[in-house]
């Protein structure tokens, strides 16, 4: 009882990870842990606009788990361009000592699940990272490009590097967002 | 597409309900946002300890779900003693407006889920309670007693409190407790 009580006041420190988005409304940057619930119930929200049936509870265990590794990283914001393999291998070191403070048998299937989540190869993980690469694009559009404005972000980059993702994992939501952020184009909700 | 981008923006104001607890480390308040997701982590790895068998999925299920009524109602401490029909009755037209937003099917999958931890009657819904009970006392203990000593609550409202709901759907993590709560008690982490 004890490993699974030091595993779980590990994660609270996924609370104090923040992101560059800002919840609507609040004076305050998003953490990842908010973040991770939000996104769970987004995909089991868009359930039915997969591009392939999922298993959604393997969808929300990875949505769940997949930013754990920011503990020790931090949060990097999805447009940078450079530095990935390097904060893939750090992360990738967090999360095998943080699952690993639980009995083998639970930390392997919350790290199969992060492992899931990066290949991004099976239709679950897919659709995992069109909710997750969605829902700052989301937050974005209703806080008038807060993000992008403030990090410098442009429309193109945008469309560029959440366009594949989304549209591979949940096609309906890519053409609902490309004519949102078409009209946040002509708005100026974007930056450079 | 829209219904479902109406209702996760909806979702964000769970971001902004506070809680009495303070993440381990920060000095702000914790939010219901991210309680729902470490609860739900701790249910899942609690797992095995569960009082019966229970499809952890549904767990999970009902965790990120059960605080969504707090968007209009706000946080209520545990230890409230009076209220809870008023406050049950507003967090029940809350979240069915609230899961209203989405496509049917959908809507009316979340408000089951809903429901079912809010009747407790399931060994899922009481493996559900075990978790949110004993997440806010990991934090307080690892946190000298912090919100106890902030809110008057003594060690015999806790153990009153807390105890039968954990008792009954996570014996073990109980017996953790009561030894953890009665060292606490020794070292005068409690109000009143």
């Amino acid at each position: 009882m004890q490993a699974i009580v030091d595993f779980i006041l590990e994660l609270d420190r996924l609370k104090g990870v923040t992101r560059k988005t800002r919840p609507l409304g609040l004076d305050r940057q998003e953490n990842s842990a908010e973040h991770s619930w939000q996104i769970a119930m987004l995909a089991a929200s868009l359930q039915p606009y997969a591009a392939q049936p999922v298993d959604i509870h393997r969808v929300i265990g990875m949505l769940l788990v997949h930013d754990i590794g920011e503990i020790e990283t931090g949060d990097t914001i999805v447009y940078a361009e450079e530095g990935w393999e390097e904060r893939k291998a750090a992360e990738l070191a967090a999360v095998t000592r943080i699952f690993g403070l639980l009995p083998e048998a639970q930390g392997a299937r919350f790290l199969a699940l992060w492992q899931e989540f990066e290949d991004g190869e099976t239709a679950e993980a897919r659709f995992a990272h069109a909710a997750d690469r969605a829902m700052p694009v989301l937050l974005n559009l209703a806080n008038n490009g807060q993000s992008w404005r403030e990090n410098g972000i442009s429309h193109e980059r945008v469309v560029k590097r959440i366009g594949p993702p989304i549209r591979e994992g949940c096609p309906a939501l890519w053409v609902y967002l490309e004519a949102q952020l078409e009209h946040a184009r002509q708005q100026g909700w974007f930056g450079a």
